[in-house]
């Protein structure tokens, strides 16, 4: 079995592939050769000191590739108010003040383990890679501004992936600190060969660009719903960063999956799943716990990705629509697709350290 | 981190240290200061050319422990006709004729894996301990004869662990197969000290028996409602090992968890999560799919174990009542509370073998 980590994982991970190798996964998730078990998120909000203990998994599967992956997280989250925002942050737990996430990669034709390593640069790449896949299909062929709100991993990785379905020729960002902007427009213009500039004010990039994306890790809105304009497309990373008012004015959307939400299990709700997209009020709020099952948003009827990528629906159809995609929420099939894509080039290159498959393998089975 | 085999894990596993720390992680289920995800199983018919191939996982944490585990297998499926029953088995698909089963050990405190190893052996008692948890609530104080439907790994395993908590001073087995009869009397008799006869039919063991237990491969009836009698005890491996009728007929039923089937997911069914105890039909006539939601069975509203064990709800109430322990389906938090205590064991007496726990540590997280 495999081990790897991520300078080798990003390494083999080419932006381009990754477009590839995921396209290739949701036109058979759209055909019934591929399937997800959808996230769950196990909750224990008495075991750290840091803040509240999460455990997250998700799988997915492909028929063709043979492939099954488990991605998981065992992450302490703390929710915290900065400038009037909720923002979510994981806490570096682990010996080193270092987080834990990883993908398990398996053989669906004969059981065993093929490799395991650390999720992180999968991760970055799965959700602006699957935002780019959108915005092949929705943005305007011409669009050429690019605008950011964040400047962190997912904005840079965003900033990459949207290069390669457009012809970008500008990029204009916006995050709260003037520090990391600029750091962000320096080491982007430098890396992409696009022209990046850092921006004061959040609407003033919004005002220009063609397409919009929201990289923040905000749990409320960043994109209200007077900043859209004909023609735009808009994106982010979590759900709250557009919120149901932005949503509503946009013509055209598409969502990732229907499956909206995780399935939250949290300590002391008498074992039953619990409806929410993020727990944290029920977590802080015990008491109102019964009045938290959050009504399934108006959205949900919008066409998935995997149809319009597999053709089955429209994507843009004027270049006056404003065109959206919507809950990037992670699926089990982006890992299982950049997963294999990486084990395959690792194997080929002879990457990696090997710890023996029979340590994984066993001669019963109760 | 550490990783175990199952001869280590066996030799680190007593039956009463099972049923000690599956009693506290019930006890924390029932205060709310534990949590399970329940099982999925991911379905890949057309992967394998030995069967079906499934992917199954479950997850459990206790707050007390500061643990979660998964629990995963990695299998490829048959089921076939055998002396007019389906049987199910699973194929030893991976290099050298192997299984795939697996538990993943993390702190809740830090985030960081502790251990992995193989699931087999806590697999096989963690069914044992949790009937035999089970019927020192709910069988005769002076039930003696141990009856045994079955004779292989979980029949060897429910007569130790139902030794542990009644005075069992005769078992009678029965199994299609003579050989296998004769050899499970002969080598649990030398086991645990007490007489066992292998008996030609199953209805003659059941006739004397005071507890009863099927633990057999069979997903078909094994014991009718007509082999009831007044004071027994009964329970099972697989629902499908008594079925409804056989229910019916007992006075007081105690389930295992009142999620009684896996959310299963398989290709083909659009992505959406499929209601089945068994997936058999909906793998081998798929033409038929939109038909297969199965009812909710009678008998969830029968009390769980869990509160059975915390004394909420009563057990046994007279000599006469038939009772019966049912729907053994895994919950992570048997994993975590054996799988924790394999790990602190192993540890005090340096058992297994190490691999950097920062290979599955990272320092990104997007």
């Amino acid at each position: 079995m495999m081990i790897l980590n991520n300078e080798e994982v990003s390494a083999l991970l080419s932006m381009e592939n990754c477009l590839r190798h995921l396209e290739a996964a949701y036109r058979e998730l759209a055909e019934g050769a591929a399937v997800n078990r959808p996230r769950s998120d196990l909750y224990l909000p008495a075991t750290s000191s840091n803040g509240v203990y999460c455990f997250k998994t998700m799988e997915g599967a492909l028929s063709r590739e043979k492939v099954v992956a488990l991605r998981l997280n065992s992450d302490v989250i703390k929710w915290e108010e900065k400038g009037g925002r909720i923002i979510k942050e994981k806490v570096p737990a682990a010996p080193g003040n270092k987080w834990v996430g990883l993908v398990l990669l398996f053989s669906a034709e004969t059981g065993e383990p093929l490799a395991i390593f650390p999720d992180g640069i999968i991760q970055g790449i799965r959700v602006a890679a699957s935002s780019a896949l959108a915005a092949r299909f929705l943005a305007r062929p011409d669009a050429a501004i690019l605008g950011m709100l964040g400047s962190g991993w997912q904005a840079r990785a965003h900033a990459q992936a949207m290069c390669e379905v457009r012809g970008i020729n500008q990029i204009l960002v916006h995050s709260p600190t003037k520090a990391n902007r600029e750091s962000f427009a320096a080491e982007i213009e430098k890396q992409l060969g696009v022209s990046v500039h850092a921006v004061p004010s959040a609407e003033a990039v919004a005002d220009r660009a063609d397409i919009l994306v929201a990289a923040t890790n905000s749990v409320s809105r960043v994109i209200p719903p007077e900043w859209l304009k004909p023609g735009m497309h808009i994106t982010c990373v979590k759900i709250t960063e557009l919120g149901e008012e932005t949503l509503a004015k946009v013509d055209r959307l598409v969502i990732h999956t229907r499956k909206w939400a995780p399935d939250n299990y949290i300590t002391g709700f008498n074992d039953e799943k619990v409806e929410a997209h993020d727990p944290i009020d029920l977590l802080t709020d015990g008491a109102k716990r019964t009045s938290f099952t959050p009504k399934q948003p108006f959205w949900l009827n919008a066409p998935e990705l995997k149809d319009v990528v597999a053709g089955k629906l429209p994507g843009r159809q004027s270049p006056e629509e404003i065109t959206c995609f919507n809950n990037n929420i992670g699926l089990g099939i982006q890992f299982a697709a950049l997963g294999k894509a990486v084990f395959d080039d690792a194997t080929a290159k002879g990457l990696g350290r090997e710890i023996p498959t029979d340590w994984f393998l066993e001669t019963v089975h109760p």
